[in-house]
């Protein structure tokens, strides 16, 4: 099979299997205090300190989550019951095009706890300007719990940018959070420089382990824990630190980061040629987001006159492995809330596929597809659009 | 060294660390459509059944989590706030023993979202008497939301009626939730016979991996989720299914149940060799919780004129790693609220030590221990209490 849904999950480093593997095989939980629990805290904390050196943090910047979706749980439920208890602030500012555990978690907060979601408008590649936040803000800064928007969207590879974004909410003393899943690896990510108040990484997004990520917590940010127990992580984050997991994750992270220049080159050039290759397969494809301040290995096309899902299913017989974009774990095809946002309509959103390249992508997964595409693509149209 | 600190966490056992390990070189996310995505739905699917089969519960019942802290925390606030939107109840009824994975949520429900937390209190072993449950209930049974028992105590060991109890809450409808993260593999665990509404397992301290847990839940109980997101786990909790964890994790329970006969009498024969040992050691030594009700690997002390914490330390030199019976992360010593709740004094509270036994076990493991007793006991006495 050629697996080009490196953006759904990525296969382990080798470095990272080895660091996690270690320590399945030892004892000790990172609370205790006898020497086993001294061992294992002296493990996370110097994961700890490589993820924070790798990432441009304080080590004591680094809250280990259970992954992702909980990092962006974190930082939205709780930035914004910290913002609302200390000023009554209840504005949640938040991209249209982000990920569903950053947008389902402010709808939750709309629905059940009385804040103000209000969506951030992108253009047609997905980009939330300046002066969009902005104004956003200046309708009611006092009133302004927190601003979510993502370092690169997971689906059209769009990159954002974040460091202007979160000076903007910083003129006016607004926590800023980031969801950089998609980002660290791919592109360079400085939590200091970036000036973002809170900053969500995901293990095995980047080829460390499964289960396990971070959300990195500027000084003087405390968000409400989303998760209350044993106090583990200042009381931010409760319940057992996963040792073998954190530290396969650390080793993911510093051997991502080392080699993102090499890595980067090699997926631009995968990705480039894809592009081509799928535009001479299959002339009237539409390419998604940015043209050029995309994600190395994203690349995102609608198929006019197809199903995706009907695409997907095809190429997966013919040995191709890709995304409609977005992972839909209730197996009911919606057209992606990112497309609609960037002005698609519902039937060339439903049209669409993703190929995401990781360190493990070679040249010959990329032609596999282009051997096939065209064909394939002439097999959904005439299936047609359900 | 002397690992006797099994209930803080155990080694895995060869069967899940081959599992687990078997599942970290291969790719794919459980909710990707394509060929890797249903190989890995099917790795999760078999291990949901297989804890289901062990656990007396339907494979629908099994919801996947990162471990005991979040299912507690997904059953006490998800469960308040479900049953607060439907009738406007806000009574949540809680042990006073409970872990702080259970106590902190429904504490933080009580400080921020306007529930009524209600202790029920214990009895001089730790045990709730069915009676407390029922006069609580009836005094305003409309009202409560849930009840959280454990099924069997972390620190001193003793086992709730939990059926008993579950029976009573059942009367009026109102949801019942155990932590019986101790209790799977040491006891006889039913979900379905227990009928309890709600059960939470940890993975690490069975023999599974950290990072990984479940929370039971009966048709028709459905909790507000406490993670929003991909919609996984049917909309119960998001976040991408940890697919190496749960692997891990099933293969541990299947071993553990499987093996339960056999390890429960080894556990409960060093369990008393190790309590007569330490009687005779230390003539005026109290054995808290249950006499009889207790945990097979757990045995828990208070030593007259001794800080627990010293007496750890003296021990972990001596090779003997032990617990103080709560894993604090902060540091400092608080007397167990568990001990308080059945009537011990800070002081004795504070002088006590958890020995806690697993698969791992030896004859010799305890009769180290036996061996350095009484000086560390002596000395530690010199050193008074602080």
């Amino acid at each position: 099979m050629a697996y080009l849904d490196h953006a759904a999950t990525t296969p382990m480093l080798p470095e990272a299997i080895e660091a996690m593997t270690a320590q399945l095989v030892r004892v000790g939980n990172a609370s205790s205090l006898h020497s086993a629990g001294r061992r294992t805290r002296r493990v996370v904390e110097e994961s700890r300190e490589t993820i924070a050196g790798a990432l441009g943090a304080r080590p004591s910047e680094v809250v280990f989550t259970a992954g992702g979706t909980e990092a962006d749980n974190l930082a939205i439920k709780g930035l914004y019951w910290a913002g609302h208890a200390a000023t009554g602030a209840d504005r949640v500012l938040i991209s249209a095009v982000e990920h569903h555990a950053a947008l389902d978690p402010a709808h939750w907060l709309a629905d059940r706890q009385g804040a103000s979601v209000e969506s951030l408008e992108v253009d047609e590649y997905g980009r939330v300007h300046p002066e969009t936040l902005r104004a956003a803000i200046e309708r009611d800064p006092g009133r302004v719990a927190l601003v979510s928007v993502m370092w690169a969207n997971n689906e059209v590879g769009t990159v954002q940018p974040v460091a202007e974004l979160a000076a903007i909410a910083a003129e006016h003393g607004i926590p800023f959070h980031t969801d950089a899943v998609q980002a660290v690896g791919k592109l360079p990510v400085s939590f200091a420089e970036s000036g973002v108040a809170a900053l969500t990484v995901s293990g095995h997004k980047l080829g460390g382990p499964m289960g396990v990520g971070a959300l990195l917590l500027a000084r003087g940010v405390d968000p409400v824990p989303v998760l209350h127990g044993g106090g583990q992580e200042r009381e931010v984050r409760s319940g057992t630190l996963d040792t073998p997991a954190i530290a396969g994750f650390a080793a993911a992270v510093r051997t991502a980061v080392e080699r993102r220049d090499e890595n980067v080159a090699h997926l631009r050039s995968l990705r480039d040629h894809l592009i081509a290759g799928v535009r001479a397969a299959v002339p009237d494809v539409i390419l998604n987001g940015h043209p050029d301040d995309r994600l190395p290995g994203n690349a995102h096309f609608s198929f006019p006159g197809c199903e995706g899902d009907a695409l997907l299913m095809l190429l997966d017989a013919k040995g191709i492995e890709c995304s409609t974009g977005s992972a839909c774990s209730a197996g009911v095809a919606q057209p992606s809330h990112v497309l609609l946002a960037m002005g698609s309509d519902a039937v060339r959103a439903r049209g669409s596929l993703r190929f995401s390249l990781g360190h493990t992508s070679t040249l010959a997964d990329v032609d596999r597809l282009l051997e096939v595409l065209g064909p394939v693509v002439e097999r959904a149209r005439r299936a047609g659009v359900g």
